[in-house]
């Protein structure tokens, strides 16, 4: 009796591991569980991230003040009590503006693996990307001259870039906005699919694992893969058009567009750079038609529906940020 | 030497209860350092505080998924971050609507210490205030029907509230309130204040305590008493007529107006029922003029102003709640 436990144990694992074997071969990556090779992977050589900038960073993400209004922070829209994102199809900013394209707010979650930055791709890394919407007028609506008067306001903050940065420091729009992203580079979520691949058999449920088969062999990960199962830049609505399109968004200037990341899609809906949908199982079903030229039956889509939920991560554990009290010259808010 | 530096404390610390009995006479109260008799004072004996509730009511403070467009939770106006607050004049809310009566948001911080709530002081506690700005078009816009759907469409949330209140627990519009304002219940905050009028002479500087004692001498104390340092309702521009009136509010049906606390003015500005003014000596200063018919010059103005810095309190310290992910019954969010 025991023999046989154990054999079918063993078997088990050796399914596993062909299983992690396989994914590997398709490009699907693991949040590594080594902070030394996952720093590989989310630190900045230009910017290494320390206790310090992160603190304030996540500081000056959770800061409204930094808006035109003194209403909208980074977290109105990458809500990190939620996915990272704001829950509705196109992003709402200041004065109550829809995204003029239409777009979808990614989730800040995992972003850091991404290869670049934007639906558009257009910027390189987290550091870039988070001088746009802070200076976008249907999203934050500021100048870098308030943002910067804003932080040099108050001394509490000013304290804190000169612990972080040495007394020195000049505490201008791109420092801010570095600081923002070294606290975003650090927002990563392991999941029982990261669990599974580095060598936990059992952290996977076996419908999970044989939806992860069948995602594989529909050929998903062609543009999911990586960390961050996505991120690229790859061409979209490739066998047929996509059904929801709506707006002028048309990628970038060759047409790509970017593949979000698959983690933490139970709390991301609407999927899509619009947001076209909020069924994740009509989402597996619209990129099989569109992508890869197929028609992903029902009981298939439920089983990739199934593995992509072994994706939703432990969030980081954060102290809710209190912020530095304004003073007399901190810029007021302009609703306008 | 000794028996000088003895005799100097003895007079420091007798010239201390001397001000804290002259603040006890002029009606002022410490926030209680003992738990029970603290709970005597915020606890709710129809709704008592317990960790689950307060836990619960935590993440639907911060879940914009109440509201009608998915974006604007409690904390969008009452921004635990911030002061409790908003930092702007009138509150914004649904489609970036201004408060239709130019009325400030108030800090929720300590609000359970005033005897009503509101402005115009409608209702009794906070319990039946949690209802109102959930269900207000220009605030979160929703319908009871919208939150009650939102919170039994998600399974983790219906787990929460059986270990809340029993298995068989009715989560309608009143439950998820008062489980929202059970959590309020909890926002206090003990300032040096507090330290000083509970026994520790050294929590108030010398500058403190004499701007207290011209606070009280002025008769600021008069409506501004109580442990919030406010909380009741009284007539407002008595001696003079407001000089930033701005709208059709008057107060209550008798005219009189909710007296605001004291408490964290730091990071509560603008000031008055109105966001009338930024600045707190400006505040100090009209108040003297339209409440208590006197000039109150620059210098004293300063010196209470240094007493109401030491209001400024310790915030709670809470982790940033992790919100459950909607599910396909979670009511979609409507912009317009």
């Amino acid at each position: 009796m025991k023999s046989i436990v154990l054999a079918t144990l063993a078997t088990a694992s050796l399914m596993a591991s062909s299983l992690v074997e396989t994914a590997t071969n398709a490009g699907l990556s693991p949040i590594p569980e080594s902070k030394t090779e996952l720093y590989k992977l989310i630190d900045n050589p230009k910017n290494p991230i320390t206790e310090e900038k992160v603190a304030l960073g996540k500081k000056l993400f959770f800061d409204p003040r930094l808006s035109k209004s003194g209403l909208i922070s980074c977290n109105f829209c990458h809500n990190l009590s939620e996915g990272g994102d704001d829950g509705v199809r196109a992003a709402i900013g200041h004065k109550w503006t829809v995204n003029p394209h239409n777009l979808n707010s990614p989730t800040v979650y995992n972003a850091v693996f991404a290869g670049s930055q934007f639906w558009d791709g257009r910027d390189p890394d987290l550091e870039k990307q988070a001088q746009g919407p802070i200076q976008a007028a249907p999203e934050m609506a500021a100048t870098k001259e308030h943002v910067v008067k804003t932080v040099n306001s108050m001394p509490e903050y000013v304290r804190a870039f000169k612990k972080a940065y040495g007394k020195n420091v000049k505490i201008n729009f791109v420092k801010i906005t570095d600081t923002i992203a070294n606290f975003e580079r650090t927002l990563v979520t392991p999941s029982r699919f990261d669990d599974f691949m580095n060598g936990c058999p059992g952290a996977m449920s076996k419908a999970e694992k044989k939806g992860m088969q069948t995602f594989i062999d529909k050929g998903c990960a062609t543009c999911h893969n990586g960390v961050a199962l996505g991120g690229s830049m790859q061409p979209f609505g490739i066998t047929a058009k996509y059904k929801y399109a709506k707006g002028d968004f048309k990628g970038d200037k060759n047409g790509l567009v970017k593949v979000p990341t698959l983690r933490n899609l139970s709390s991301t809906a609407p999927y899509f750079h619009n947001g076209g949908t909020y069924s994740l199982k009509v989402a597996v079903i619209e990129m099989g038609r569109i992508q890869l030229g197929m028609k992903i039956n029902d009981k298939d889509a439920s089983s990739i529906v199934t593995f992509l939920k072994a994706l939703d991560g432990r969030k980081p554990h954060m102290l809710t940020p209190m912020l530095p009290a304004s003073t007399d010259t901190t810029p007021k808010p302009n609703l306008n």
